[in-house]
């Protein structure tokens, strides 16, 4: 299944790809489906087609994003480290999200920064659950760019304050349930700034995969349906170059993985 | 006022005291109350005294919780650092706090360290707010003891995963509104470990008060009522100690803070 939240003739909807046409699920919104209805369930009870119908942030209520850094190994090269024992884990809120085709607001004068990452979308309760477990709690799959505001993130030694500003991790445009991708069999994950790709690996080469983070994750807080984790970025980041490179007014970031679908996010300044 | 959540004869509610009586508040509990109805008009719903009324956890649904690192001068020269020029910040979740004489169940083989805090209760929403904004925000204060598990804390760059175990980080007993208590004259921070005094410090010597902190955080997320800011430990943790001291199954952890009251906690460690 292709799950989002849909904009529509009539209203917001969850809703199911049938095709090219949106079928209406019974909840306001993802978040609330997931919460409200296992996934198992989800198939049945598509309902009427929605007239005009186009996908928004698909899961705008999670209470836990939380994120990975440094996971392919060659974006862990770049930044200079070895590769990690443990996952790094910083998290960002239901308010730092934004839809799949929104403008990514912020003031004048900060260094913005691109992440492309697989976003993981939690289907079932998961507490101290091991990594079969956790890959059956696995509701589906998304696209994330991680926008970082590299000089707050870099003011302190705890990243959060560059990680977590309102409205700029634009997330989307699907939700591809497990059954109809497989992240460890190599999904394509791709940045392009203004057209020019920036970031281009593969899911092969997570140091920790989906399994692995909510097992490991589940350790200490309990992850709930519609709750997401980000997988973390591969290399080719604007930090990261040299000369630095960071994001203008106006540069169009698309974010792409193979199975899943594009983000395309337009950066204003304000003054 | 004194503002709480109690569990009394007929249920929980949120509650205010009046003398040494807590008389119901109409909502459920104070982060209801504090979504629904402004600050001001909370002296004026005091309704009926609550039987057996027992203050547990405050705010049991914060949609952030936010917490200041290395903020006590004292405390940043014990880890060996400069006065910093910007908050270190590093988040929580409403499943981390625990009630003021809860348990603290974690499994055994952790290094459990305190952090006797002064949390800061947002009363207003916030949105790059400067500081005299930000103190008028505030709704009060109550006592937090940020338990951290030192060796998740740095197993890598971000503490995070040290930090937010599930029900580790008591709160309470009461929320003391602004006109009643004012940090920056002075409040007394302690804590004890089965009656040894192991922190204690003045609320004068933070770096970042209560409205810089409000006012910092508000530049990139919006905060809301029932929001809470963890304003730092003083020095005295046990990871800085020569050897390292750290907590035991049994272990009684009280923190306390003059003009609010005191947490009252044991370790249990399970198997």
């Amino acid at each position: 299944m292709r799950l989002s939240t849909v904009v529509h003739a009539a209203g917001t909807s969850a809703a199911v790809l049938d095709g090219t046409t949106w079928r209406a699920l019974p909840a306001a919104d993802l978040s609330a489906l997931l919460a409200a209805v296992p996934l198992q369930r989800v198939a049945g009870l598509a309902g009427d087609a929605l007239a005009d119908a186009v996908p928004v942030l698909p899961l705008p209520a999670p209470g836990k994003v939380i994120c990975c850094g440094l996971n392919y190994a060659d974006h862990i090269r770049e930044t200079g480290r070895e590769l990690p024992t443990y996952p790094t884990l910083f998290p960002k809120y239901a308010d730092t999200l934004t839809g799949p085709e929104a403008d990514l607001v912020l003031p004048a004068g900060l260094q913005v920064d691109w992440e492309a990452e697989l976003a993981v979308v939690v289907g079932t309760p998961l507490r101290r659950a091991d990594r079969v477990t956790a890959l059956a709690g696995i509701a589906g799959y998304t696209v994330a760019n991680d926008i970082s505001v590299r000089d707050w993130q870099y003011r302190t030694l705890e990243w959060f304050q560059g990680k977590a500003w309102d409205a700029t991790t634009p997330l989307g445009p699907v939700v591809v349930t497990p059954d109809e991708l497989d992240p460890a069999a190599g999904l394509q994950v791709m940045c392009r700034v203004n057209g020019e790709q920036t970031q281009h690996d593969t899911t092969k080469t997570l140091v920790f995969d989906a399994a692995d983070l909510l097992a490991y994750i589940s350790t200490f807080t309990v992850l709930r349906p519609g709750d997401l984790v980000l997988t973390g970025t591969p290399g080719g980041v604007g930090v990261a170059r040299e000369p630095k490179r960071f994001l203008a007014d106006g540069d169009v970031v698309e974010t792409e993985i193979s199975g899943i679908g594009t983000l395309r996010n337009t950066v204003r300044f304000t003054g």
